[in-house]
């Protein structure tokens, strides 16, 4: 598949280096903004997820996804994973422990709007087993 | 053409009447944040254009656009016209006066990050002419 075709019309970007320590598989990021609101649209391979985390924040932060090519996976802590294709909309709240990537089978990209706030911070936590993640479905 | 075609990925929405006194020709809103950062999907029809604006605040505040769909026209005052097609990014300040819109034989639409910030509001100002929009090339 052509770069279009796998990371949609906002680009893939460069190889995922500096967070590829939290991810499971190759990331790709394209920053799109990184004025006023940091946006960047992120590739995950198939089978690519990132690590659970948490979006920390004294006020405001968070992250909100916005799909826009293949199929991939969120999930909640507590909570069963659920699917992502192009179109849909993940608001992720400070302070919620999660995850995102790819499915199985699929490449996937998402916009990822970083929402301002003050003190922002993530905090990375245990990778998503490949048992967990086979048993998605 | 369906929604899908028009509108791209994240939906054609409801008929933008809100503003609609502050467009030429029909303009469609899809509202996808209103939690950290509002995020809507824009769609106009062929022709279609906001009037002359600026977005003003007293601290950040401002609007990115990130292209979705179609072909459509971004000008700052006493700049020219600049084409928009899917992927392209356009990051507008506070207190510069501008207008975006559709090309003449083309749906167009775009993501609007607003960009958070202290009293904001929009100061709508002339339409863009038919003879100023007709001599876009």
């Amino acid at each position: 598949m052509t770069d279009e075709n796998t990371s949609g019309i906002f680009g893939r970007g460069e190889e995922n280096t500096a967070y590829a320590k939290y991810f499971i598989g190759q990331s790709y990021l394209n920053v799109l903004s990184r004025e006023g609101v940091v946006i960047a649209n992120v590739t995950f391979e198939p089978g690519c997820r990132n690590n659970w985390h948490v979006h920390n924040a004294d006020k405001g932060g968070g992250q909100i996804l916005l799909c826009t090519s293949g199929r991939g996976w969120y999930q909640q802590w507590g909570k069963p994973a659920q699917v992502l294709r192009p179109g849909d909309v993940v608001n992720i709240p400070t302070g919620v422990k999660h995850w995102h990537g790819a499915a199985g089978d699929s490449w996937f990209s998402h916009l990822a709007v970083e929402v301002p706030g003050e003190n922002l911070s993530n905090q990375w936590l245990e990778p998503v087993s490949d048992e967990a993640y086979r048993a998605l479905t």
